[in-house]
């Protein structure tokens, strides 16, 4: 009877339909990531190298209402609520970051820079805060959002929230995962011709690959034909791994229709702050702004004092070194790089075949030679975190639109490299000793 | 050109002309509050009070991933995401605070009390997020929800997001702002049938009203017999300013509806921290939990760590003392009780109309005979602030229903209490001094 007074709405009903196919899938094997002795390469929170410098001036921020020695008080509203588009520190730390590193910092592209006066930032409770508000501000029912699988799940969640149509460009593991313009006009004939948006992540979660500055032209073209825009989810631009495969950013090649997120969670290692942002169109951010206020309203105000003092640490020491050193890849992704071949080698002599890890925070490789487990890659993670290994990944299955039904892969697995050196060794070690 | 590519949903252009009523307004007056040597009365932000208990752990939480001296490391999650519906620790606090603080705390009070073993807690980025996410778990687009007028401005943005109708059953100023079980029928007639949700507000953002014994069992038996839904906005509830106006709780008197909403903003004085939660039916909460992961994810790690201490701490007392103590209210009441007392005294003697204030972080006044600015709010908050006393405050014209037109009051105002006893007092005289 209790159960019967809180009738969901269709929406609801829809999302937990849903959750019984890859979503219940995704809750099966995270849960068994947190069974005892299990090392955990499912999520991809790292375990180390959380910011010094933000965590420093988020505890000073939050100890600043309070009277010093002399009696006055720094700031009686350091933990109250910030301005609704973010503090004025953080808001000009992400202004600055953005005009002060570009493709061209690297000095090995030939990339049209574009100061486009009309991109402002906003502050948002979290990246998943700022997919959800630019869905918000741009679809309206029955329009069309286009991405390459396999993709970041949380792109279909927002699709479905606005009640708009996921498009998906299928990359081909065999083929480096690379796109092309062919690809993406093939995706918009089989569209409705409505895609108002195109998510374009790089480096990519899950695939590891990163964009080159020919992919990044052939969005550009095809936006440009097709009046879309560009939302560009570069989250983890400072962990490239190859010098001839630095990140390239898409608002370089596309300045007048992108608008770019990014994370403390990924560029400082702290996912747990929730402070995320968002950089372009003064229009669409006022946009955005307004969901934003109807979602969590404002985003931590302590949290994003430590956030701008690491992002300004960024320009800064690129500053004192008078500009002669590239703000990427940074310290971590050397780290990253490391993981990533320690992981593939022991996955490689396990059986696996491992796809080239070019950037970002994991590693993809195909169980379809496995035969105890048929080449699947549910099974497959299934029976490592269970039996022998005891090491979690997670299959790529929740990574594909579930309306392609069986031309999705079932062979394919994420192993999240962002962990300490230690934790990635022990799982490399078991893997090895216990191949399934 | 750069503008025309990103063309708006039809949703986030209906907020654009939202915003050219209420919301322009309440912008130009907030924008009032930031002028120099202006008192900012507007903004319910707690200027002093913020939990010391709160603050200390979560800074130690902060530190917690780093080496101690023996070389360990407490905990290598600290700043990384917490599981999405909430940390353990905060999830067991809130589920304690309630369980173990109830209506009949006080001792006078003869509600029904119900342990609902069906409900359970979600920590949600702030009361805001709470409720989006109610509201997109329960209502579907061309439902209605219900509230009284005035009302939190949110409730109408949250519907409007929603697609659905904000029903209000209008409070009347000179009766006190007080509920009867034929207002709520009269609102219902008036309606297409389609209430799914009544959002119920006390202490009473703006008026300041506690509601009585009488009015729960009025709402209790409206919901009961057309089956709609209570939300419970109890998020000022340790602040109520008269013994013989204790906040009772909705859901113990309409336990199998009711789903309640908290937040350390108000709670623990951290509005900048983004801590909310939710207590009430299992099968609801989780549907919230799916809406809260497509929207923010998960909260603040380190700053649910504080939270989690500073809500034991409510209950650790009480158990100290026996339960001899009520929880509520709490030390802070006491001081915005004098704050009500000695800024109405301000205000009448000024010439305007004040209304009894029993809780809550607001005192609501009438500007009716004030013959400068013709009785108009708008006309007197403009005025306050920028000549003579520099007091913000705010008009209650974006707290009603603007399809209401006409019929909404023009006169009364919000005045903030929630401030510093200095703060009042020079509101206060100047208030006195500057009569308008």
């Amino acid at each position: 009877m209790f159960v019967d007074c809180f009738e969901l709405s269709k929406l609801a009903l829809k999302f937990q339909t849903q959750n019984k196919g890859p979503g219940l899938l995704w809750n099966e094997i995270t849960a068994l990531s947190r069974e005892p002795g299990v090392i955990d390469l499912g999520q991809g929170y790292p375990d180390f190298g959380a910011s010094s410098i933000a965590k420093q001036h988020a505890k000073r921020a939050i100890s600043s209402d309070e009277k010093t020695l002399t009696g006055a008080v720094i700031d009686p509203r350091a933990n109250q609520y910030a301005p609704i588009p973010g503090s004025t520190d953080l808001l000009e730390a992400v202004e600055r970051y953005y005009k002060e590193t570009t493709t061209s910092d690297r000095g090995d592209s030939d990339a049209i820079l574009i100061d486009c006066e009309r991109d402002k930032a906003l502050v948002t409770t979290s990246a998943t805060e700022a997919l959800y508000v630019i869905f918000r501000a741009l679809l309206d029912r029955g329009d069309e959002v286009m991405t390459c699988s396999p993709f970041f799940p949380w792109y279909l969640a927002h699709a479905t929230v606005t009640e708009s149509t996921l498009i998906d460009v299928p990359l081909v593991a065999e083929d480096g995962f690379v796109l092309t313009e062919e690809m993406l006009d093939l995706a918009w004939e089989k569209s409705e011709k409505k895609v108002k948006i195109f998510v374009h992540c790089s480096p990519h979660n899950p695939t590891g690959h990163v964009s080159s500055e020919a992919e990044l032209k052939a969005i550009a073209n095809f936006c440009r034909r097709n009046n879309v825009v560009a939302l560009a989810d570069e989250v983890y631009e400072r962990t490239t791994f190859f010098t001839n495969k630095p990140h390239l950013r898409l608002r370089d090649y596309l300045p007048e229709r992108t608008v770019t997120i990014g994370t403390a969670s990924k560029l400082f290692n702290l996912s747990g702050w929730r402070i995320g942002w968002i950089y372009g169109n003064r229009k669409l951010i006022d946009s955005c702004n307004t969901f934003h206020s109807y979602a969590s309203f404002s985003s931590p105000t302590p949290l994003q004092a430590g956030v701008a003092e690491a992002l300004n640490s960024i320009c800064d020491e690129r500053e004192r070194e008078k500009k002669k050193r590239a703000v990427w890849p940074d310290e971590n992704a050397q780290i990253l790089q490391e993981n990533a071949t320690i992981l593939a080698e022991a996955l490689t002599s396990s059986g696996c075949k491992v796809y080239p890890c070019e950037g970002g925070f994991f590693l993809v490789a195909s169980v379809k030679n496995i035969k105890s487990i048929q080449g699947d890659a549910v099974k497959y993670c299934k029976k490592l975190a269970r039996e022998g290994a005891l090491v979690s990944a997670v299959p790529l299955t929740p990574f594909y639109n579930p309306d392609n039904g069986d031309s999705n892969p079932t062979d394919l697995v994420r192993f999240a490299i962002c962990k300490r050196r230690e934790t990635i060794l022990e799982a490399a070690r078991r893997i090895k000793e216990f191949p399934l």
